[in-house]
């Protein structure tokens, strides 16, 4: 690789994706949408100035680590605990939903068979690939719009952590259709065992952790040793655990959100995502897309797809929330909120175009909607609190009147 | 490239790197060079556990053109002004000396043979290998002693910056030997170009930037604009002009030094800085390095370049100062300053070999005289300004008496 034209890249990507986040906020969007569209207007599909290649893949994956670290780092513990139960309800019945619609959509394509058939583990797949949230971008949203720390954005965080969790289990277990080797019970209990380990070592890292910072208070070595853990925990639970790196590094905040300095962290860290790996992750999804490569039939399925797996989650994802007690206002924003989907998407696509479940021109489609999804989902957001945030003052009123 | 290895990566560098710089403060030496033993340490000369890879190769390289904008945000024009006849002065011999004393070094080991001849042009390359200066390490140096916008520490500055341009020049020349194609003439005029080019829009550019500051100070455009900009004049000053890309980096920072807002960039690059690229570039060097590989002819050689290296740059520059008017005290620590090489000597060395004109093994040399140059500049420095900030108040008292 030639370490100049990261350079070159690097220039170019930056002050698109600031320019479009600032075109975006403009536009009342959120500015993760605009610095998406950058990606896609320097990408290949509109000028190709710029093509996705291993260091800007590396520096994107720095970028979301930061970025759900960042998320854990913001966890209220409390409100956690609160919402778990609910949290995990959501996720499951978000998980299902758009599996049977994905199931039912491909067969619609390419015609209905019965359980054991090729066709109907191939239907299958393409379900599961709409099962995994990526929480990354709501991430993103509900932090430009102060709403992360909400009870609907805990709960949204936890579901979407819940279901990495069920989405990797659910592909071992349709992958294990194909392939005897993959079992599903190991997995299950080393995803377990990565829970336990996070808890246990967590706690001890935390009571560590807290001596340090009382003895070196608002110190560089604070968020330093912080990110070295963010970085390690997400390798380990990726590697020996099977669980998303994401997950770990989502964990490690979670690890770290009591201590005083968590905001002090936080802040740090916000400076080096936003200033380079943010941009960078947001702006290398438009990358690795290419839309000029799209044909009718694929385009059509694509569409269907995309239109599947967004009303999937808020059907699965809003009814769940309702049946639990939440508003209907506030069970429709833990749908949209659900509706996105990212990388996960993409290393189950991975993983079944390796396992010769999916051909790789459905590739197009799982970007199509990787962008759309991070594109609406934001925009959804803003205008779904924009509209209760004024109806609020009314409603606080009421209830004070009841 | 395998994105969970990164991480993995990044953990072990980040934390050996941190502990390490601090165990050098605690045995006051400065922490770079705590982190280049990291590097030497969980690299191939000792544990191995981290291996260099393109990805790290790219992350220092935004690491060094981190340090070097950042150097240039807090250049002091007035400063530069002054001491610019005095370092171009300081460079050109600090650039000769160096080259004599290599070749001359070469034949003692070779033979000695008249210009023309095979042995006198390899001779002549290891002379080019030892003339740049890399700055990059004696500015983190310089700065953690605070004495970066010192007049010292700007001499130390322009000059490094100067025979950079100058090294270009006389390795075009050399090669220029063997090569034909190479002329010396259009290196010549291209950097000129350059520097007449970054003179005129980086002016337009800073008259803009000003007008931005003034409507938005303190936003996070004015960093990120920063940064694209340092990237992108790294970028053209080495794709087009043939200047070090460390070079336009350091000019995009004095563009933008005059700024109201220099410093609030400033501390957003040192943030991005110290977490994750600084730690890697400085790691970077030793992990370079394989100290297991060295032969005793070749560590003879090496030692012998390396001591020719660090005196000759003491000798070439500080002589020159002495001439120049500065104090002995200061005219050592110029010398001292200058003795890094990095980089710049490494890519000397790789366009070499390009050219048939060195043999790999003088790889290992050069990487030496970068490792020791680089943990005893700082320490020397260190060193030399504990002395004289000691006896300072006593000059101050004699300076008003006089």
């Amino acid at each position: 690789m030639d370490t100049l034209s990261i350079l070159r890249d690097l220039a170019i990507i930056i002050i698109c994706a600031k320019f479009f986040g600032l075109v975006a906020r403009k536009l009342k969007a959120p500015q993760v949408a605009g610095e998406i569209v950058a990606g896609l207007l320097i990408g290949p599909s509109v000028f190709n100035i710029v093509q996705s290649n291993d260091f800007l893949t590396g520096m994107a994956e720095i970028g979301v680590i930061l970025l759900m670290f960042n998320a854990g780092l913001e966890t209220d513990i409390q409100q956690l605990k609160k919402s778990g139960l609910k949290a995990t309800l959501i996720a499951c019945s978000g998980v299902a939903v758009p599996m049977v619609l994905g199931t039912l959509l491909f067969m619609c394509f390419y015609g209905f068979s019965g359980p054991g058939t090729e066709n109907f583990t191939h239907g299958l797949f393409i379900g599961t690939i709409l099962a995994a949230t990526s929480v990354s971008i709501t991430v993103q949203a509900l932090r430009e719009l102060g709403k992360l720390s909400t009870e609907v954005g805990t709960t949204i965080m936890s579901a979407a952590i819940i279901d990495d969790v069920i989405g990797i289990l659910v592909l071992t277990a349709v992958i294990s259709l194909k392939n005897p080797d993959a079992n599903l019970g190991v997995v299950a209990i080393k995803t377990f065992l990565f829970f336990v380990l996070a808890a246990g070592v967590g706690y001890i890292i935390y009571l560590v952790m807290k001596k340090i910072d009382k003895r070196y208070p608002h110190t560089r070595r604070i968020p330093i040793i912080g990110l070295a853990l963010a970085f390690a925990l997400s390798y380990i639970a990726d590697k020996y655990f099977g669980v998303a790196d994401i997950t770990g590094a989502y964990c490690a905040g979670v690890i770290l959100c009591s201590l005083d300095d968590a905001e002090y962290i936080g802040r740090k860290m916000d400076i080096n995502s936003y200033m380079i790996f943010g941009p960078i992750f947001f702006a290398s999804i438009g990358l690795q897309t290419n839309l000029r490569k799209l044909d009718t039939t694929i385009l059509l399925f694509s569409l269907a797809f995309v239109v599947v797996g967004l009303v999937g989650k808020i059907i699965g994802c809003g009814a769940m929330a309702k049946i639990c007690g939440y508003s209907g206002s506030d069970s429709l924003k833990i749908g949209v909120g659900m509706m996105t989907r990212g990388e996960v998407a993409l290393i189950v696509a991975q993983r079944g175009l390796k396992a010769g479940m999916l051909d790789s021109r459905y590739f197009t489609s799982v970007i199509l909607l990787i962008i759309i999804s991070s594109i609406i989902t934001p925009i959804a957001l803003k205008a779904l609190y924009a509209r209760t945030d004024k109806t609020k003052p009314a409603k606080a009123a009421e209830k004070a009147a009841g």
